[in-house]
Parts: C-alpha cells; sequence; structure tokens
C-alpha cells in the first residue's frame, strides 16, 4: 500500500485535500501521528447513483491512498425513512445495485476493494443497543435541535414527518457503531455533524473528526442530486447519451463560478491524476490546437480569459467521462447485473398500450408525490416570446424568490396574480402530473 | 370465573360501566357475542403507586368480572423516555415494585391474578420488528400530529424534547405487539388513543377499541399525579398518615362537583362492592346517626343537600381506605419487600448533618428541574395583606394567565414589571430550589 510509506504529515494532506472544512483537525493530527484513520462515508440507497458521485469516490481513493480504513455505509434505514421513497423490498435491491456500482466505479478509478469494509444500515441499526441509544438521544435532544440538524438536508416542507427528526441522531450514532474516528460528507452535513459531536459525549461516547466536501455542482449547474432526472449523467449512460446530456450542460464562456463542467475536472480528474499525468484538450488548429494542463488553477486561468472554448472542454470532459464509465459498462452488461439494475429501479409504468403493472406505477405516481406549498406572487411579466405565458417570481420563503412560467394569461389578469398568494407545485412532472391538478393552479415547472 | 355465566349483553356492561367514553362500541359487541375480550391498561413505572391507582384497578376487576384476559403493561421504556425521570437501575427497581404492589391491589379488592398477564415493554419495544414499526410509522406520521397527540399526557415546555413525539406512536404499537382487542386509559389518553386509531391501520393493523375512564379527581382536589407528594396517599402509608392526609383534603360542604372523596367513592368503592354491600356512614346519634347508602346517587344526593357533615364522610372513607391497605401493608412488611421498596424510591437526601449519598439526591435535584419560561406580566398589584408582595397576573401562553405572588416590591416599581415579559419558574419547590434563584426572578410558586 501506497500508505505505508507515506509520513504522517502527507497523509494528512491527502486526506484534507480539496476539503472545504475539517472539524477535529488536532485529533486527526494526534491520530495520525500514532495509526491510521478509521473514516465512514455513508449514502442512502434511494435514486440511481450518477457521475457525481465521483466526487466523493475520489475522496475515498485518498483516503484509502492515506491508509485509511474506509467504511462504506449503505442507509437503506435512511433511504426509508426519507418519506419512504422506496419500499423495503425494492430498497433490497438498490442496496445491491449500489454496493455494485460503487465498486464499479472504484475499480474504475484504481482504488483497490480489499481495504473496504461495506456495511449495511438495517445490519446493525435494528439492533436492542442500538435502538436504546436512538431512545436515549431522544430523551435529550429537544424537538428544536432535532429539526435545526436536519434543516440542509431533509427537504423542507410545511409539516414534515416525524422521521426528519431522526435521521440525525441515527448519523451520530453510526459512527460510534461503526467504530470509526471520523465522518466524511458534503459541507450540507455540516449541521448533522456539529449535532453529533455535541450529542454523542452526552451518551459517554466519543466526539468524531467531521470531513466536509464542498458542494460541488452538477454538471448541468446547481447541486447534482439524483432525483433531478434531466441533469445527472447515469453510470451506464450510453457514450451517445453523454454527448447529449453534456450538450444541455450549463456552461457559459468565461464563467469559472457556476460551471459543473470545470468542478468536476477539478474534484474527480485532477484528483484522480497520477504524478505526471495531465487534463488534455484535443482541439483543431484552428481553435488553438492540443493544449494539456498539468495544475487545475492553469486550467481554470485559462477558461476564464476566454481562451477555452466551452465546446472543447464538454468534448474533454466528455472523453474522459467515457473513460470512467467504460469499465462500469461493462462490468454492468453481465446478465445477473442486468437483471439487478432492471429490477432495482423498475421503468416507470408505461401509459399507452395495456394496463402496466401498477406497483412499479403506484411508487412513482399519487398524491404524496405532490409538493404542494403557498407564495407570493412577487412579480408578474408576460413572457418575452409567448403571449399565453406570464412569467412569475414567487416567494416561497426560501433563499431566492423562485422563477415560475405559467399558462395563466387566458385565465387571469396580471393585477389578480400581483402580491397574491398562490398555491404551487413545487416538484411538477409534467407528463405525469398535469391531469391531476386543478384549473388555476400555478405550477412550478422550474427550479 | 364469573364472566363465563354472564351473558355478552351482561359482560358489554361491566366492561364499559363508570366509563366516560368508548371508542369501537360496535366492535365490542361484536367480539363479545362470539369470545372473551383481551384488554390492556399500561402505566409508566415513575412515581410510586398510589390509592388513585384503585380506580383503573377497580375497572380493571370489571374487565376480569366480564371474563376478559386483561394485560398488565409495565412501561419501563416510556418511563425512561418521559424527560428521563428516572435511571435505567433504579427503573428495574421500580418496575418490579410496580408489580408486587399493583398485584397487593389487586389480591386486596378479590381479584383473581390468574386471568392477567404481566409484560414489560422493555422486553419486546426494543425488538427488530417492532423498532422497525417504530421508524415506519415516524415516516408516515407528521410531527404536527405526533405532538398535537402527545399533548395532554406530555408535559408541555418551551423546547420539548424529541421523545415526547416517539410516545403516541409506541403506545399505539403495543395494542398490536400485544394482541388485543382493546385498550383502556383515562381520558386523557383521548387523543393518543385516536392516533393510534388513524396510524395503525396504515401499517396494516387493526384499529383497536378504546376504553376511558373520566379523570377521577384527586383525595385532596385535581387530577391526583404521583409526582404530586402532597396530595396523594400512598399504599404504604399507615393508618396515622392516612388521617392526617384525608383531614386536609379539599372536602367543601354541599360541593358534590370537586369532591375527590366522592368520586373515589363512586369509583372505587361501589364499583367493589358486592351485592347487598352499601357505603356505610358511622357518626354520633346528634349528627343523624349511622347510615348505609346502596346507590351512589344517593349519597351524592344526600351530600349535596348537606346532610353529611364533610368530617363524616371522611370518617367513612378512611376506614375503607384502610381496609384496602391493610392487606398490602401486610404484603410489604415481608423483609424482601421492605427491601425493594428502599432500593426502588431511596428516600431523598438528607440536608442536614453527614453528606447523604449524593446519587439518591441527585435525581430530585440539579438544574434540569427548573421550568423556566418567559411570560408577559399583564397585571400587577399590591398583596391587600403584604406590604413586600405584588400580585402579578402573567400570561405564559397557557388557557388561562397565572396568578403569581412576587416578593419584589422592594427591587422594582409597577412600572418596571407591567407589560414587560418576564422569566418565571413554573415548578418551583420553595424548599430546594430558592437557594440557586438570582434576586430578581419572578417565581411561580402556585398553579
Amino acid at each position: 500500500m501506497v500508505g505505508t510509506t507515506l509520513s504522517a504529515d502527507e497523509k494528512k494532506k491527502l486526506i484534507t485535500r480539496n476539503l472545504q472544512e475539517t472539524l477535529g483537525d488536532d485529533k486527526l493530527t494526534k491520530i495520525l501521528q500514532e495509526r491510521d484513520l478509521k473514516i465512514y462515508w455513508g449514502t442512502a440507497t434511494t435514486g440511481k447513483p450518477h457521475v457525481a458521485y465521483f466526487v466523493p469516490m475520489s475522496k475515498i481513493a485518498d483516503f484509502l491512498k492515506a491508509g485509511c480504513e474506509v467504511t462504506i455505509l449503505f442507509a437503506d434505514l435512511h433511504a426509508y425513512l426519507d418519506n419512504m421513497k422506496a419500499p423495503w423490498p425494492l430498497l433490497e435491491l438498490r442496496t445491491k445495485y449500489y454496493e455494485q456500482v460503487i465498486k464499479a466505479m472504484l475499480r474504475s478509478i484504481d482504488v483497490p476493494l480489499d481495504k473496504l469494509k461495506f456495511v449495511k444500515g438495517s445490519d446493525y441499526q435494528l439492533s436492542k443497543e442500538y435502538t436504546l441509544d436512538v431512545y436515549k438521544l431522544s430523551s435529550l435532544v429537544t424537538i428544536h435541535d432535532a429539526k435545526k440538524a436536519g434543516a440542509e438536508v431533509v427537504k423542507q416542507v410545511e409539516f414534515p414527518l416525524l422521521s426528519c427528526l431522526l435521521y440525525p441522531g441515527l448519523q451520530g450514532l453510526d459512527e460510534e457503531y461503526l467504530k470509526v474516528d471520523a465522518q466524511f460528507g458534503g459541507v450540507d452535513q455540516r449541521k448533522i455533524f456539529t449535532f453529533s459531536e455535541k450529542y454523542l459525549p452526552q451518551l459517554g461516547y466519543e466526539k468524531r473528526i467531521h470531513f466536509m466536501n464542498p458542494m460541488v455542482p452538477g454538471l448541468a449547474g446547481g447541486k447534482m442530486s439524483s432525483s433531478e432526472e434531466d441533469s445527472k449523467i447515469d453510470l451506464l449512460d450510453s457514450p451517445a447519451n453523454v454527448k447529449k446530456k453534456l450538450k444541455k450542460a450549463f456552461c457559459e464562456p468565461g464563467n469559472i463560478a457556476d460551471n459543473g463542467l470545470l468542478s468536476f475536472v477539478k474534484h474527480v480528474l485532477f484528483s484522480l491524476f497520477k504524478e505526471g499525468e495531465g487534463f488534455e484538450i484535443n482541439r483543431a488548429a484552428d481553435n488553438g490546437g492540443d493544449i494539456t494542463f498539468y495544475q487545475y488553477s492553469e486550467l481554470e486561468q485559462y477558461y476564464a480569459d476566454n481562451k477555452l472554448h466551452p465546446g472543447d472542454l464538454k468534448a474533454s470532459v466528455e472523453k474522459y467521462i467515457n473513460r470512467l464509465l467504460d469499465p462500469i459498462r461493462k462490468t454492468f452488461e453481465e446478465p445477473e447485473l442486468k437483471k439487478l439494475t432492471a429490477a432495482a429501479y423498475p421503468p416507470p409504468a408505461k401509459v399507452k398500450g395495456n394496463a402496466a403493472p401498477a406497483a412499479a406505477g403506484s411508487e412513482e405516481d399519487g398524491p404524496h408525490r405532490l409538493d404542494i406549498r403557498v407564495g407570493k406572487v412577487i412579480e408578474v411579466a408576460l413572457h418575452p416570446d409567448a403571449d399565453t405565458l406570464y412569467v412569475l417570481k414567487i416567494d416561497l420563503a426560501e433563499a431566492q424568490p423562485r422563477t415560475i412560467i405559467s399558462g395563466l394569461v387566458k385565465f387571469v389578469t396580471v393585477e389578480e396574480l400581483d402580491q397574491r398568494l398562490v398555491a404551487v407545485l413545487c416538484n411538477l412532472k409534467p407528463s405525469k402530473m398535469r391531469g391531476i391538478l386543478s384549473e388555476g393552479m400555478v405550477l412550478c415547472t422550474s427550479k
């Protein structure tokens, strides 16, 4: 192992590079002087892992290179608690899928799997000891604190479910039950991490170290979530699909601040490059010819200076993504894994033709999917290109008002909308839900 | 058994007599036509059971007479969740004490124990299946609904603990796991019962029948809670103590509405009387001489008409209470049970003399006991009989403002208090907490 030949200092550098924040730096230094670190990363087994999962995987590669003992937790109970998005039998299949696809990802980036442990949450989170600790914790934690801890991770709805308050405690207890020194996650987990640091000691357990990755924008811009179908590149997408999705990706010339492609290059590709490897751009001589960057910062500056055309960046990233996905696609050509994929993520029920099996469809549709909120219209304008559409700005008590395109011109006047409270459907899947909406409802089809 | 000779109708009458409300009457009728009813009553193993526990015990006697199979649940996990009033090791002793004392109570009122089952909550509430159901439920129930369900039973504080939200779900699931048809409790459990009726079917379990006793005022007036030390008659109190406590009991001449003694006679004594037995009053010939009532309603009318002196009522109730307590006291003379009692409820640490063991005292005192809330002074007046005292009306966002006597005259003016927000200590035990309060805090010594 590489890890054994590195000094404590070098290990620490590898462990913390590209992180946005570390809580417990002193403790990290101390442990590394004595032994290798034990660390866990958890993922709820819900939607299909997509290409952005390479971001935490690249950090896990760093941890392993630094000699860490890494546990990957498949949080199936959390997945279940999260609004019961997936029923239990499906969840078991999805956990298997996660294990297979994450192993394939790690193999694709040359990570040896023998230093990795895979654990399923439901294997220990339903034990007597763990459950008693959940209850003990619930007798120490106020509703207020539990709500605060989950605020950034749990979907905010008007009537949140009780399960949302249980998450943070479970995630804290996992640190104890997985016997790790540290937990790794996105910086959106910060409140859960500090919650754990506050409450574990009150149960007589040690406070853990916390490593936080920055929030890396998805390739289409914005945080890449596995539940937003359109923006993500699936790990099993064909090269043609990768091309199509990258074509749609937001990639403004010269804009380095909100650029999912550059973020991917920085957090995934550059952290995976071996000594002497660089990011290669192949382009026509007319556009400047081939060029290779050995430091991410140089590439960033080059792009900021408008010397690199978005199309050329996209073409290069496409090449690297396909290089990452090729071995995964190949692994998933095995009939066993094809079967698993189809069973874990059954295609949505078809509408035309014979009645599709109800089970798969019922998971997708139904009134429980409607996230209806009340917001205030703070701006109404006619759409510049369509005279049946309004462009509304609606305050939903979020950080930013939402811009919503609405076909209400025929039905209500500007005055009837301006400064009014309206019902907004915040998670519309246009093709599915429209039929059940009553006329005149303001629809939110965009973020 | 008596139960076997009764008709379904007679059984139903016995089961429901003296109840304030039954939810699921149709189902009760239907089951009784087919077989005997299975029912459970739960009690959290916290404070020492006192004489008011004869009220539910009398109903349990009814249930048994009607052939029911009765389960008594010692809710030790609930007791633990309830603000962790008692630590676990103490809780185990208390559960043993509860079992012994409740058995002694039932023997004292001639209830055969062989049709009774005693179950400890922690024996099944930490199982994998149960725990998974708790999580499933938490993914169906909104925080709002869980809060509402516990509103009357859980102590209302500004920052309630997460555990308060778990109670109602656990109590509902107990119905399923104890395999009963019905749950029995005080009418203060109503919201928990309707919560269970709403959510059990969503888990695929049957909706249960719910029997509710009226809230019977304690002998000292008001709901008799085991945590209000002064008002309650302990099951092991000496005859002298019983006399002393009854002497202090609120018992207004002619007042039948708020009269703990009459309630006790109605709900306990009359329901225990056998055919031909009546409530005997022994009094001097000058006061009307001896008299026996065979119907509670007659006694009530007699008292309402001011024909019975409170002192004579008290003397009679005292005699009956001692008759009920005698066999319990005798049972608890056994050295084993004496030892158990002392261990389960260690006397509060003594303040004078040598330092008392810290463990017992620490359970009683400490900042966690302080229920400090912010309220608004809505009225200030000088106390009519004491010129160092204000009489304050303080709005604590409760149904009624609280009237608080405060010795602040020397420190602040009326203007400095009127319409101001003040910190109010809502659970002051004057003898214990005063020392740790800072000067100028408004103290609430009365309800």
